[in-house]
């Protein structure tokens, strides 16, 4: 075989699916070898793939809409979880993203509603409490009816800033305010573990029951 | 908080949302987490992430077809890679996919053009010499023009079948006939390989030069 190292922009498919290509590589967790292999695979189960997501794609870009509750993302407002009679209406967890949203509830752990701020305060991203939900939320819990509120922010500083400012807010409503236990993950060894979360985790040691 | 564990049918998202997710996650390297998170990214990044992934995929999904001259899957016909001018067309690299194409030309090593057979000849699948773009090839290599080709069948059972009944149809043409070379891979290490490599590896041994 004569082997040559091309010089010129040689293309082996059209600029349409490289685009293509292009546009699936930025999604997370994807990269240009992966979505060259989710393209081929698409190319190649025509009517069992790529057209049943491209449906879905569809669909969802038409109907997603921020819900005027919570502030979740969805294709219905209110959302599946504002909507939902079956949530527990008297306990509120606070996230900062959607992301947090999904992350908190695919657990089942919590059986009320939420709602998200669209962010964390930041003075260094300039986010102020006017660029968060924070008067909806407070609009909420002052509208009464809910006994609990829990502040689930990420344990970052710019989270528990964002925490501490949500509590003045909240302060004077009949509402018990409550946050995410920090200390060590399951299965954490203290070895490998950052000195931040052992001192909360030694700050926070409770009796052995 | 109180902590329960629920037991009906409990959605975070809508139905389209999940539908979504589930089919995303077909994909080959994505899983129902990394399905989620891509999701997520593009639900955030509505104009700068999901209208442009929705646009390339309804492009190609368009104009998807398959090449006349080469079975390469592409936006035209003929392809990218036959009609380009610069490309050889006296030498013809035969593969068994388009992913197989894909993954030789973007290595950026092979000056010629190429001929998809659609699959390799299977007893247990049922693939017999007429399933596949084979009379098609034959065609190609009687009508002229052509100086080598290049049988490059994966290094299976069925793959190397595939290329011996190749070189049989093939024989009596004026065309050197050449396939891949089997050894070790780059960086492949002896301990590693199976004694299927090993054996093709020494069988195959060259004086050192």
């Amino acid at each position: 075989m004569h082997i040559l190292h091309t010089h010129y922009h040689r293309r082996m498919a059209s600029t349409e699916i490289e685009a293509l290509v292009q546009q699936l590589a930025r999604l997370p967790g994807l990269g240009p070898r992966s979505a060259r292999r989710a393209v081929l695979h698409l190319m190649k189960k025509r009517e069992s793939s790529f057209a049943p997501l491209l449906a879905a794609l569809q669909t969802v870009s038409e109907r997603l809409v921020t819900c005027g509750i919570c502030g979740n993302v969805d294709t219905s407002d209110p959302c599946a979880i504002c909507a939902d009679p079956r949530r527990d209406p008297r306990s509120l967890c606070v996230v900062e993203e959607v992301s947090d949203l999904w992350a908190l509830d695919k657990s089942r752990l919590f059986p009320g509603k939420y709602h998200v701020l669209g962010g964390r305060l930041s003075a260094l991203e300039g986010v102020r409490p006017q660029d968060l939900s924070i008067d909806a939320l407070v609009a909420r819990v002052a509208a009464g009816g809910i006994d609990e509120v829990v502040l689930a922010m990420n344990a970052t500083l710019e989270g528990q800033t964002t925490a501490h400012y949500l509590a003045e807010r909240l302060e004077g409503y009949p509402v018990r305010l409550t946050q995410l236990a920090h200390g060590l993950p399951v299965g954490g060894e203290l070895d490998y573990l950052d000195e931040g979360t052992l001192a909360q985790a030694l700050r926070a040691r409770r009796p052995v029951s």
